[in-house]
């Protein structure tokens, strides 16, 4: 028991970047408490009239807006507190070789100060008292230090999972993907620090549903096509995107999303491609705007002039489940957006709204996982028959 | 592309089980009808009353009622053909090769079924509307045959993953638990087919979160403890359940499982020990009676008799969630359960009913990650400070 002369290279290496960049950006401030002037952080804005969608990059940025936050300004003093209070804590988890995740770094921090007023009347004042206000914070960070919260070493829930012909390098060891036998790889919290060793694949599948990820990954799928198999396991987080795009730029690999039919699955396909509205100083590093949405579309289900449907009258009788009121608002909204103003966009949703249909990747894998795995998605793949 | 000769080892003779055991159980319904006798099943009944807790094996298990399900019977007919049509659906995906998952089988049974009556009159009627009822027809095929559905090759969502030093075989892979980087093995659905080729540890540890687990496996926990450190993400899944209870009675590892302190955390310790209310046809193989809840316990927060406390007053002003309603009932519930009728749980129990008070693992991990896995996990191990 307890030989501590383990040591993670890759974690150590940057640990030091990361506190060699705090110490950069805050020596500003230091400088200005040292000098007796007003010290302030200059913080881009997060905020959605700040957020601009880049039609050349096709991604959701931050604009040029920028904040202040000085210490000497009553509307700003206590965000100006919360962010070094923030700041320091993450440093100190740095410095003691530690790996918090957001909500403990919410409760790292979580106090009450009491202080006296110049009158003599004591108050009671919270650092902060939900995890909202201290995720916020985070995110300042971040923008102002121009790291991922990842590159600092905060690691947080992951659910995504991989297999492939591919070999990667994570922490110290070598890993061959295609050797998980029936299981999968799990992604780290932090992928900036996977090195990619080999590949040997023609492109990327990400499939929203595990359990279809699990059905494609056992019947082979992946070492017939020559495919790097990810699942994000519903609503993609961080990770996931993150890995996504570094198999799309760095390797040059296609991206093709398989979600159900309906304005939900769009929208993972949307946060995969262009990223979230509310995080989009994360889009530049997590969004992958190549990536192309392969299914299942409403063409494939009812077919589209000369493009004949997959299903049958009778499938489509069994299968299709009708949208609800949410999800017709939903696809209304997702209309309004540039990046699905498209062609191909606006005949999908189209349909959807005349035919008030949606229907899950499991309809496919009911005509025989055969059918999904080797007919479908290959002829898809192969004839173009994807929307971008 | 495409050179179709991979075979997987184990699942092709898993199949042929699988075939053989339904030819066996089903032959009996066939004789019946070519003799021309009424076709019946005889099911084991799994209802509430037929549940019964098993004191000396700690266990929920089922009880001796059976059911019979006649085709000659007006109340029994549609139960009886949906189980006959399930058993066919599920018989076709095994000889075809095919990864079925529970929604799948869903769809593949779905559809209308046209009849004319006697005197000319048509009338519809669906196999099932819903998957509840599909799901209920699939249980009463795993009681009826003895096999759960993982061996018939039925795959599910799954979130399980493990790290530590042990070696399996999965598939026709070897993998090696200690090479995952800051990674993970995800879990397969089929955890029976797991082969455990050696192992170098000396206990379990089933972390509820998964950033918990993240944590403590990027601090090098498991090598430093000796520790098959496994995360269930939550409410655990059959997959992990049955895991678990592999490690514990093949390979002889004790299991502690650390949950947040609060009722739901002991409700998921309660899931892993006894197994659940409406599934303990499943407790016989996915439970672990002898699994111990290492905590996050009341006593740990507040002290007992002449135990000190794991945090100080001010941390637990700072840390500590108030319970909702909805605690405080699940807690008053949990009471009347037997297992939950000890000494210990009666204590914990007690304790919480009276502060009123919650508390996550993240807390505990906010005094400094070492602080929970230096001092917290091994002392409470070595001093034997957890509930039965």
């Amino acid at each position: 028991m307890s030989t501590e002369t383990y040591i993670d290279i890759v974690d150590e290496k940057a640990r030091k970047r990361a506190l060699e960049v705090f110490q950069e950006r805050f020596r500003k401030v230091l400088d200005a408490i040292i000098s007796g002037r007003n010290p302030t952080l200059i913080i881009p804005k997060r905020t959605l009239n700040n957020t601009i969608y880049d039609v050349k990059r096709k991604l959701l940025l931050l604009g040029p807006e920028k904040m202040k936050r000085s210490f000497f300004d009553l509307h700003e003093s206590k965000k100006f507190m919360q962010t070094l209070l923030m700041a320091r804590i993450i440093y100190e988890a740095l410095e003691r070789d530690e790996y918090p995740t957001i909500r403990d770094l919410y409760y790292r921090g979580k106090h009450t100060i009491i202080y006296r007023d110049p009158r003599g009347r004591t108050h009671e004042e919270n650092t902060w008292d939900e995890q909202r206000e201290s995720d916020s914070v985070i995110r300042d960070i971040e923008v102002l230090t121009g790291m991922l919260r990842e590159e600092m070493l905060i690691l947080s829930k992951e659910k995504g999972k991989v297999v492939g012909n591919m070999r990667i390098r994570s922490g110290n060891d070598i890993i061959d993907l295609s050797k998980m036998g029936h299981g999968a790889y799990a992604i780290e919290s932090t992928p900036d620090f996977i090195e990619f060793v080999d590949v040997d694949a023609e492109y990327v599948l990400l499939v929203e549903k595990d359990a279809v990820f699990q059905q494609l990954h056992r019947i082979g799928f992946w070492r017939r096509h020559k495919t790097i198999l990810v699942t994000s396991a519903g609503q993609p987080d961080r990770a996931t995107r993150r890995f996504i795009r570094r198999l799309n730029e760095e390797l040059g690999l296609p991206v093709y999303i398989l979600t159900d039919a309906d304005p939900y699955g769009w929208y993972i396909y949307s946060v995969f491609k262009i990223g979230s509205i509310t995080l989009s100083y994360e889009s530049e590093r997590l969004a992958t705007p190549r990536a192309r949405f392969i299914g299942v579309s409403m063409t494939d289900i009812f077919g589209y002039r000369r493009k004949k449907p997959y299903l049958t009258e009778q499938e489509r009788k069994n299968y299709i489940i009708k949208a609800k009121d949410a999800d017709i608002k939903r696809a209304v909204e997702l209309k309004n957006y540039i990046w699905f103003q498209t062609e191909k966009w606006k005949t999908e949703i189209d349909i959807f709204l005349e035919k008030k249909a949606k229907l899950e990747i499991e309809a496919l894998t009911s005509k025989g996982l055969r059918f999904l795995a080797d007919k479908y998605l290959p002829e898809k793949i192969q004839t173009g028959d994807w929307i971008e």
